[in-house]
């Protein structure tokens, strides 16, 4: 055993030895980049934001009078952090909104599953609607099947989306959500009922928008929780006809939305800005405390953070985009208004409120530089330095595809789904700890961007 | 290092030396005994009718045609395992069933709270109440207050309940719950909402029983979610007035109910019987999976291994009591009937399907051995020996403290208040191993007790 050890002893010190190239030397990180990072484990700005907007908010879903007053929560707040030029810029959306919600099975074992309509489904009205329900494991085998053993009936997909660190199953896995109602009602069926797009085992189930295809019939549509989900597998194995009472009330028209937007003023206003943001609005189920209250709550933080230490070269902006949820309506809206103006990056947090463990960087070929100073600042918090030609974003999605510069800090989505779009969407699944790494993170990353912060003058003049 | 280390050792070593007594010789377990036991770790009786009960019935709430279907499946299950004797004991109970449910914040910041009434709560008509809330943070305070704090207002109690192993916290912290809405009414509220005895923070409200106190005017009370609870809580914090539209729906009248018997007949039938059991009822929220679908399961599965082994000197009698959750009224009933008989021993499995960690047992003085001798049949399955004179149980409890012989075999509550009488409380909760563990258990304590299990006459013949 001894001799064996020693053996691989030297082997691993023989290593870089045979490695073909030497390591780029790291970038050393500025003094001010890394005391404001490491300031900012002890931050409470983005607890208060989280906590003040889901509880005096609440729920605010697209459209609503809910989603107006977290507008007017939002103005109020950025002005008392001290940020510039807060306004709204307004626009209509068709909104959607949620009625009554039942499913109940009548027969062979008669009782009720916990279902939530999903966005754009077509109600059922107060009364409901009872099919028989047809079931198929995934979206191609509802895709495969043919009219007639579908037609009439209330389609059920059971597709299970899997646990990712990075959330890329939500794509795939979220195929039944997105494409299922089309393709159910294309083939004739009453309604449709899919398992939760989600990995956790709670009798919530995950809401999220659909779009039905152009010239499509809408028809009711819901999520089953994922237990509910599985003990309708349950009795489809049984092989009896099962019958289903289904009732989603549901009422569309047009609705006021709008975007919140707050400045950090840079000493030179002719320079583009950085964008950072979130989204304001929230599904209906939970108080949108990880989706999106954490995420405005941490890049308003970090904007806060640097306005405490003085002032940047470059304008930082700090967008709460309105009615994301529904289809980025707010995203759209800006790149409508301000998409030909240039930005020097931009950076959304939109996917929960877990440690970011990744930084991806789009800012061109000409600012390596910039995004390996960016990597060096963020690694002693355990960010692993990713791609330097990929960035996302919600609704800076649409942006940075069409070119614009930008930064994707990436937050742990392991236990993303066991909260997406349900009600168990609330503050207590916020850990404080991991709520300010996301700022150290997010103020590394605005410090780096930023140009230099130099001290205010009327606070150069106190010391 | 070396020397401290060879000191430690010797210490170590010295240790039963330097103690009082020896320990007293324990007894071998007799390889039938042990045999059965760990055969049963491979059970799949338990499962089956956990999966059966859960899928095919549901949800089962005392005296509603759920637990009238849930009877009839269980005379054709304990028919179709083989078990002698099967039979229903009628009786009657008053239920209570509930309607629409709802609490909304109206002001100072509109939000609908979850909610789900209490057993035995009055109800508000389906256009519900509205009521300024007080807010308490202990059954105490609220004992406490002036009449005039509490009159016309709705009650809120805030009280929270710790995880433990052994579930003792239910009791203490189960107050606001069961004494709550008494003391409430009697101080003259409108209604009472309490913070769910429970653990988890997930929006499934735990519903259970309270009972008003004689000559006490029942009043609309409810359980929130402890997410809900905690945001109420924040909300009242902010020190403005709080007014709540709750809506808590529910009728109550005679209803039939009843307890399923079945028999494994004993060699001796003049022998006493063995009762073992759970309850067949369950809360209406869940599919009561593990409240008790899963104890009935385990009880019933040790009985069907011993009857597939021979035949017991004693009678196995299983009990699967109804309407347990609203009173012990199944117990109750059987003690009228039966109470006066003697029993060799009685158990209950009714504490979830977490691993079984204890056992104590109340057998009487002169039983001693047999109590040993269960203590090392069970410690290979890492259960702790615990109390010679004390055993519980719900349905059997009265029984017990009038003095039938009893074994209390604890399982692991460390998560049963996360599921208890909600929601969530369905059968993916429930670990196939820890659920063979408990069956093994209760085999090797049917085992231990039955007087020896001789192979069937007809099964001689065919070997």
């Amino acid at each position: 055993m001894k001799s064996r050890l020693i053996a691989a002893f030297l082997i691993a010190a023989a290593a870089p030895a045979l490695a073909q190239q030497p390591p780029a030397p790291m970038p050393v990180v500025p003094a001010q980049i890394a005391a404001l990072r490491d300031a900012a484990l002890q931050d409470n700005f983005a607890w208060d934001i989280t906590e003040g907007l889901t509880t005096e908010v609440g729920p605010r879903l697209d459209g609503t009078p809910a989603e107006a007053r977290a507008r007017e929560w939002a103005v109020a707040k950025l002005r008392a952090l001290g940020f510039s030029n807060v306004r709204v810029e307004n626009f209509t959306i068709t909104n959607w909104t949620r009625g009554a919600e039942d499913a109940e099975i009548l027969a062979p074992f008669p009782q009720r599953l916990v279902v939530a309509a999903l966005g754009n489904s077509a109600s059922t009205g107060p009364s409901g609607i009872t099919g028989e329900v047809v079931g198929f494991d995934t979206l191609g085998d509802l895709q495969a099947a043919p009219d007639s053993a579908v037609r009439g009936k209330i389609v059920f997909v059971s597709h299970a989306m899997p646990r990712t660190q990075d959330g890329s199953g939500y794509g795939y896995f979220g195929g039944p959500r997105r494409q299922g109602p089309t393709v159910a009602s294309q083939k004739g069926a009453l309604a449709i009922v899919i398992r939760s797009i989600g990995t956790d085992y709670h009798r919530n189930p995950h809401a999220g928008v659909q779009t039905f295809g152009t010239g499509v019939k809408p028809i009711p549509a819901g999520a089953l929780s994922l237990p509910d989900a599985e003990q309708l597998q349950r009795i489809l194995k049984r092989r009896k006809p099962v019958t289903m009472h289904l009732t989603l009330v549901s009422q569309s028209g047009p609705a006021p939305s709008g975007n919140v937007i707050a400045e950090l003023p840079g000493r030179d206003p002719k320079l583009p800005p950085i964008l950072v943001g979130g989204h304001l609005d929230s599904w209906d189920l939970g108080t949108g405390a990880i989706d999106d209250a954490s995420g405005i709550a941490i890049a308003t933080a970090a904007a806060k953070r640097i306005m405490d230490a003085g002032r940047p070269l470059r304008t930082i902006r700090v967008v709460w985009f309105g009615s994301e949820e529904m289809g980025l309506f707010g995203g759209l809206d800006y790149q409508k208004r301000h998409g030909s103006e240039p930005h020097y990056a931009m950076a959304e947090s939109d996917f929960g409120a877990g440690k970011i463990w990744k930084v991806n960087t789009k800012l061109g070929k000409d600012r390596d530089a910039e995004a390996r100073l960016l990597q060096a600042a963020l690694a002693p918090l355990g960010i692993v330095p990713g791609k330097m030609d990929d960035a996302d974003g919600s609704d800076i999605g649409p942006m940075i595809e069409a070119g614009a510069p930008g930064v994707g800090l990436s937050q742990d989505g392991t236990y993303y789904f066991d909260l997406h779009h349900t009600p168990d969407d609330t503050l207590d699944k916020i850990d404080l700890g991991d709520l300010r790494q996301n700022v150290a993170a997010w103020t590394a990353m605005l410090a780096v961007l930023s140009g230099g912060i130099e001290p205010e003058p009327k606070r150069k003049l106190r010391r």
